[in-house]
């Protein structure tokens, strides 16, 4: 477990590549609220709507001919919890993060939502000091390993919507998840998760890595059941 | 039925309170995809971005005190299909619509669906045109009269939101929205729904004059029915 590798003392977020006029706006959106003091939250909302638009913003002008459909996509494989906390860990926030007794404890700088929203509170934190062309620069800045790699034409639908669809077009209820067990340490943990689907009398389970991954393991296996099913009838 | 009461050739946009530079841009965001021609659907996804991150922004400002959760529901009262659409026919979008044949007969430019995306379109369509500030400027003009009666003290939760956080509370599957029913003529239908929680081993019914109005219904009553079945057992 251990401890976080650096505790930096008053960031001035020269190390993320921007430097704060308003050093109480990056302390601010290094502090979750189980720590003491002003917390992250509201600035995460403002960054979430930010990144929000600024990546709809660069797929809408680099790929002229794809259609909405794609561009919604193709901003969800990009802007999603677990590429959000990769960029953080890519920005070692984790090293920079203010937690509560509790959160340091069990390794929260650790946790993807943790590193997720933290990230999107620094985009509300840029925005608000510098604005909105400083804050687009930081933003192409942290994605442009991601920008590098993206094709519309790749983002087929995940499993999760592919099976929504499959349901929706033969006028089925929609799928119903549920998590059935959370296990291992805080930093490592295993979900398993189950998909129901009631009308078709169906009802898989799948492990992953976090909630989202177990989820659309499980659509996977459930739309595969699901056709075969039809096949039979 | 009828037709719509005005067809203005090549309109200029000032009956929105903004003179396009780029005629294109305004015609496509008047275009719908039944139609011949470039049409809406990528304006639309440029701006329901821009949406989400201005409301947002307007609310940050506004409400200093108000927290994440009353933010992020706010912005719900203020952003959904039925406000956008009731924002469109204020400023009579479905007069300029360019629709396909089909759509024209059946009334499409009365459609809730149609003129909240081409609401959407015509603020992607500003943005391109005019810019992040001359947008912002009609984004605040077109939610003014929304802008001057929110509180975010009001702002409870919907019926969907709190049905789904007592059963999340209770580790219970999500409930499954399923559409029974729809009747009337397409610019007047009534949509009957049903909400049922299969852990629960319950079922209830309701209408709405939208899918949404009827899915909020069926989850009040369906709360309430889960409330009263907790204190029977």
């Amino acid at each position: 477990m251990g401890q976080p590798r650096v505790r930096a003392e008053r960031p001035d977020g020269e190390f993320l590549g921007y430097r704060f006029k308003d050093q109480t706006l990056l302390e601010r959106a290094l502090t979750h609220r189980s720590a003491a003091g002003e917390h992250n939250e509201r600035l995460e909302f403002l960054g979430d709507a930010l990144i929000g638009f600024m990546i709809a913003d660069y797929l809408f002008n680099r790929f002229p001919d794809a259609d909405e459909g794609a561009l919604t996509r193709t901003r969800a494989t990009l802007v999603n919890r677990d590429s959000l906390a990769a960029i953080a860990r890519g920005l070692d926030l984790g090293a920079h993060l203010r937690l509560g007794e509790g959160e340091l404890k069990s390794g929260g700088w650790r946790r993807d939502s943790i590193l997720a929203n933290c990230f999107e509170a620094l985009v509300g934190a840029v925005f608000l000091d510098g604005g909105m062309e400083a804050c687009r620069e930081r933003v192409d800045a942290w994605f442009a390993e991601r920008f590098a790699t993206i094709d519309p034409k790749d983002a087929t639908k995940d499993p999760k919507t592919q099976l929504q669809e499959y349901l929706q077009s033969r006028r089925h209820a929609l799928p119903a998840y549920r998590t059935l067990d959370v296990s291992g340490p805080p930093h490592n943990q295993t979900f398993l998760i189950e998909c129901a689907i009631p009308a078709l009398d169906l009802a898989v389970e799948a492990e992953g890595k976090s909630r989202r991954r177990a989820e659309q393991e499980a659509a996977r296996l459930a739309l595969a059941a699901a056709q075969a099913q039809f096949v039979k009838e």
